[in-house]
């Protein structure tokens, strides 16, 4: 919902306010909109665009060099008078003439063309053109009567370019015209925009729904669709405006995918990467596309994906540059050489991993792998809950970076152990494939724990209580040296400690390893729920702390249960 | 929430492989990340910048000229591994050593001084700097433990602007770090974050509050505090981040407003109005700021401000341009003269209302003025209703714009009827103002029918039932003539005729005024309620027909409610 405000009633009015003065060097307030700092160069045909507002950056977020000279500004999704047009005009005109074009909504038609002919009767030589781009508002052989949505930007830009390349006003009509002829748009909505003040959007979408079909006014899509995925949207998306130019052979196109204000950049980005290879499966050429919010409608979730096709003119005109407050293309071009794409560094040949285990080493080493693929089902069991402990004080992603961890070191180490590898090996690469994979805290610190076990492991012999025992206390070293974390901040360390410390006394009274392993992981799976009573480490935030009591911390948990888990594998082999 | 993806769990691979795709001319994949698609150049520090992603533009939209020489990319909200650090490292790399940075969260220092450990074993110049810049994460006195937020945005700029100006590491890293020592920021929460796949958000803020002090991995803020006004907001952030930095005189500031990703631009511009005040009044010199969305978090509610006070030194490299794919500065300047900004070319001096009424003709005049106050007044009670009429097929504005249009026009008809104006005179005025405030369809066709049944009234004497008639006639007129619509085509046209029609045969009949127009206005009433069988008019989305039936047009209803009081204020003078 639109959340901030003052009176809801003045909220343009203040938005304008605030636009102007972040943006004084560039654009200046007239009575209606606003217009170019500057003055209208002798000859230019002056370029207005228009209509209501809530769809920055249209339309006054683009008024600058190589696009529009003026913008008017009506109030939220409600167009201006035509009074304001009228004034914005006569500001931004210059000595040539000027085009008035909006999208295609019977106020703003009305209005606009109500401003042309009192232009018109003061001597201005004045013109007007709607943008009708939008394919679900009118079949086919109707196109007059469709509504401009995201296509306005193609129209306005073109014709922008087209009168700063100097063309008198009846081409830059002319050009205009052939833009919107050439520019076809389909939007979905996924859930409806709310105006200031009010409680409620000005439409819902139900849950798992998609509305095909928008309008830029908050209005609701034609048809209520199952939700896809974004590569099947893409396919939606792409189908649907290539079905309504049918008689056009493939060729260069400008294309647009808009966000409508809630749906996000990297959302867009997934929806891109298969949309521009559908395009060029079917043999298009992309000219120069903008993927993000240029037609918004305030916070309403949803994309649109305009086509222009393009000819040599509309080309030139498209990829003309442009210098405004929300929108700039062509000037400075990367400097320096183009470089050859450097590989991974780190993908060096590894050392036969067989030549330094023998059989009783390699028993071990495929041991070693076997536990760790428990520990990968294992966590992948329990991600969700760990995700959930995690989003209490963190950000709720350990469960997931767990998985990706002990997936990937799963695969390694399967994979090492099957070529003949001892622990050492087979620990070692499965380290640092979880470090890799998982990224986050908790996967350096694993990728470590588990290298530095493997290091007093070794490849060769059957490990002893001994030796297991030197490598836990191994690991723990690791993590601390390396996270810093003393006993009690609530972390990993807090359940690992007390393993290895409850490990240490049960060997050194003679227990056998399975037997001193399963009392060492009930010791840390009873540490690992008493840090619900503790506060976070030093490096989260310190207010958190506050929130996170009564929940253990999400580290400690799983390194508990991976612990347990190691414990049920060593209690079934002793058992065999 | 995250609505658009295929995987989840390849939700930022995937949005990765789009970004590079859009934007091959200027950025290279390499693994772990993104580097520029130039060569660094000899003599030239690597700026690296990172951490975990749903944070665009930030950080791999920054990697360009002026901005990053890469960015490691790790999945949502993680760190990515220090394997990917050192890679990107590795290929951004050129001869002059490489600056590794981030915001200050324990995976992402971890891992990327791991890199920087192997980068320096291979014999590569390698710094790492974290960023903490939320003064919400730690108090006064313990900075070096606070969260980096927005304010990486301050500090990346800053020292990539000092690595392409060619200085050596060492002094890159003091540009770093004074930059950082410099820059402050606090941030508000509205509302949580929804990662792929999950169907609820990472924390939620209940309805009507805000959280103090958010992060940008989706953490909740420390504390709830009710959801001020966008002016009190200002004050809150400015309040806030002056206080963490009360012995530093004021000066030139570079500021940033940044949106979190569902707090949209026209909102942060309402804030900016009354921020940039506040900091004016307080002695800060704002230097180009920046308005928008420049670290995000997937699709949060909030925003932040972020303070830099700038030196000489940091001014230069908040200043120097940029082009990357995400952010751009500097480079073409507006061309042109300066223009003197243009006065409402309307304002000219109107002739003396009065002149041409009699005393009847005063009289009706400010009768009239009643009679259109009794419609402001009526509307305003009406609004939300005809909103919500409206919503059904529309975009819901039509109460506000017959509120704002009416309570314009009354106050114009009021001023002209106390300057002893005649009912043309009045009428005129009110239907210019009308038409001018409203703005949307209705604004100009309520406007226009004003301004011609005026005419037709004239300003002497008092008018007769036949005068009233031909008012009406011409009203009906201007707006069929204007709006184009015809009976049936579901627009106030479907209310306004059927009472023109019955006044008519009403007159005829010989009906003294007040009874006629009663009459006619309850036959307006049952048609506006009749428009809810019929399909809107043509210029509307005409797939939305099936959602308004059932519906009457909020246009035909506000004109029959119009019409309805204005017979109450006739039956009332009768009665008197």
């Amino acid at each position: 919902m639109t959340t901030l405000y003052n009176d809801p009633a003045n909220f343009i009015d203040d938005a304008l306010a605030g636009f102007l003065d972040l943006h004084a060097d560039r654009v200046t307030g007239v009575p209606g909109g606003v217009v170019r700092s500057t003055e209208t160069r002798a000859g230019k045909v002056a370029v207005v665009v228009g209509g209501g507002s809530g769809h920055y950056p249209a339309f006054y977020g683009v008024v600058g060099a190589g696009f529009a000279d003026g913008a008017v500004v009506g109030n939220l999704f409600t167009s201006p008078s035509a009074h304001e047009a009228e004034s914005v005009a006569r500001s931004a005109h210059g000595d040539a003439g000027v085009l008035l074009t909006t999208g295609n909504y019977a106020g703003d038609v009305m209005n606009f063309t109500l401003a042309v002919e009192r232009l018109r009767a003061a001597g201005i030589d004045a013109q007007y053109f709607p943008v009708t781009d939008d394919v679900a508002s009118a079949p086919r052989g109707e196109e007059a009567k469709r509504r401009g949505i995201a296509g306005d930007f193609t129209v306005f830009k073109c014709a922008s370019a087209a009168a700063e390349a100097g063309l008198p006003l009846a081409e830059v009509v002319r050009v205009a015209s052939a833009a919107n002829d050439a520019t076809r748009t389909l939007g979905v909505a996924f859930d409806g925009c709310t105006m200031p003040g009010a409680q409620t959007p000005l439409f819902t979408v139900p849950d798992g729904a998609m509305g095909l079909g928008l309008g830029i006014h908050g209005e609701p899509g034609i048809a209520d669709e199952p939700l896809p995925t974004a590569a099947d949207l893409a396919r939606i998306l792409v189908d649907g405006v290539l079905a309504d130019r049918p008689d056009v052979p493939p060729g260069r196109v400008a294309v647009i995918l808009n966000g409508l204000g809630r749906t996000k950049y990297e959302e867009l980005f997934v929806v891109w990467r298969d949309l521009v290879r559908l395009l060029r499966e079917r043999g298009y050429e992309v000219v120069e596309p903008e993927v993000g919010e240029l037609v918004t409608s305030l916070d309403m979730a949803g994309c649109s994906l305009t086509v222009m096709w393009l000819d040599e003119e509309l080309e030139r005109y498209w990829r003309a540059p442009a210098d405004t407050p929300a929108y700039r293309k062509g000037a400075a071009a990367a400097a320096g050489e183009r470089r050859a794409v450097i590989a991974d560094g780190d993908a060096a040949v590894e050392a036969d991993p067989a030549s330094a285990s023998d059989a009783p080493g390699r028993a071990a080493g495929a041991e070693v792998a076997a536990v760790i693929g428990d520990l990968a089902a294992m966590l992948a069991e329990n991600e969700a809950e760990l995700g959930r402990i995690d989003a209490v004080a963190g950000d709720g992603d350990h469960g997931r970076g767990m998985v990706k961890g002990s997936s990937a070191a799963a695969a390694a180490a399967a994979a090492t152990a099957a070529a003949g590898a001892g622990p050492a090996t087979v620990l070692g690469a499965a380290g640092r494939e979880w470090a890799a994979r998982a990224g986050g805290t908790s996967g350096v610190l694993w990728g470590a724990l588990l290298e530095a076990s493997g290091d007093q492991l070794g490849d060769s012999g059957t490990p002893d209580e001994a030796a297991v025992l030197r490598a836990v206390v191994a690991a723990r070293d690791a993590v601390v040296r390396l996270g810093g974390a003393q006993l009690g901040d609530k972390t990993m360390v807090d359940s690992l400690t007390p393993f290895v410390t409850e490990m240490e006394r049960r060997v050194a009274a003679g227990d056998r390893l399975p037997q001193a392993w399963a009392a060492a992981a009930t010791v840390a799976r009873e540490a690992a729920d008493a840090t619900a009573s503790l506060t976070p480490r030093v490096g989260r935030a310190r207010p958190l702390a506050e929130r996170s009591l009564g929940t253990p911390d999400a580290g400690a948990i799983s390194m508990a249960l991976c612990l347990e888990t190691v414990g049920r594998h060593l209690a079934g082999e002793d058992a065999t």
